[in-house]
């Protein structure tokens, strides 16, 4: 039995992982996940709500992190500088963590409830991002644009992490924000420019 | 009572829409809607398979439109101004059909589980946009960006037409496509370009 319920915690969550990859997400009970982890079902739900919930457990975390970064990030820079910073420090977190964080990723892709989840989080973290890009003075519009673009980036990024593990995500994230750079050359006509 | 399948699927679907303005999503019922629309139960599920999809309907058709507008798009365009072209043209359907688009995008911002159905319609979308970048020969790591990316700026743009009708969407977009170029002005510092 774990001793403590942050021990209980991580093991519910490295159990659910590993049924979900083994059998499918469909195919796991809460309680099987709980007999695995060494723990009976209540203690399950005693930190879970449901066993969708049990692999976003650091969504939270990486929200604090990602707002207190935007909010550090060096004066100066562009929103999607800033965003670059920001992404790159939370990057780190989830590289050290890769041994979880790359089945996970790979759970979700093949789980449409699962995807469902992740987009719904995604959604919530980039308005978040863009909250914190406004206490920077953004202003309005452009927060909420680079928040959502800025936030695409590093899905993609690492998504492409995930394929190509032969180079660091923090590589995939310069990369893909680099090449954002190059696909937003000009592609407006001089005399299609929006009213101002 | 409507005389063809395709103006009782009509019917339904502006009285799904109006049920959901005037009481919400959760406290209406699918026997509400055919009610409202002169038609039995059995006929609103002959149509759509939940209360879900009915506010869903033209993303079929959407798809289909972008696809094809991406492969008609000028040669020569970066992926970005492709899509730009694309969403444009894709923009005029939605600005002829405002009376049914606005209240629709109002509802489904402020019903969780519609921006659950809504933010997969758009990732499945979005996999499609890239899909048909790439058979425009846009390497593949570039069209996955530039359909994450796109498809993020005309979310954006729509969004902002639903807030600031006094201007067209079609000037939204312009202006959103334009900004994501401002935004995107180099954000790397030289020394840290990825290794290519």
């Amino acid at each position: 039995m774990p001793r403590s319920g942050a021990e209980a915690r991580s093991r519910l969550k490295q159990a659910a992982l590993e049924l979900y990859q083994e059998r499918g997400f469909d195919r796991t009970t809460t309680a099987e996940i709980a007999a695995r982890a060494g723990v009976n079902e209540r203690t399950f739900f005693r930190h879970f709500p449901d066993k969708r919930e049990v692999l976003f457990d650091g969504e939270a975390d990486l929200c604090a992190a990602l707002t207190q970064e935007i909010a550090d990030a060096p004066d100066g820079l562009q929103p999607l500088g800033v965003l670059l910073c920001a992404f790159r420090k939370a990057g780190r977190v989830l590289e050290d963590n890769r041994p979880f964080a790359e089945p996970r990723m790979a759970v979700i892709a093949r789980t449409p409830v699962l995807r469902e989840r992740d987009l719904a989080k995604g959604a919530a973290l980039t308005e978040a991002v863009a909250e914190a890009l406004r206490l920077r003075h953004v202003p309005d519009r452009l927060a909420d644009l680079a928040a959502r673009t800025g936030w695409a980036t590093f899905h993609h990024a690492a998504q492409a992490w995930i394929a190509d593990s032969a180079r660091s995500l923090d590589t995939h994230v310069l990369q893909a924000f680099d090449d954002l750079h190059t696909l937003s050359e000009p592609v407006l006509p001089a005399q299609e420019q929006p009213e101002s």
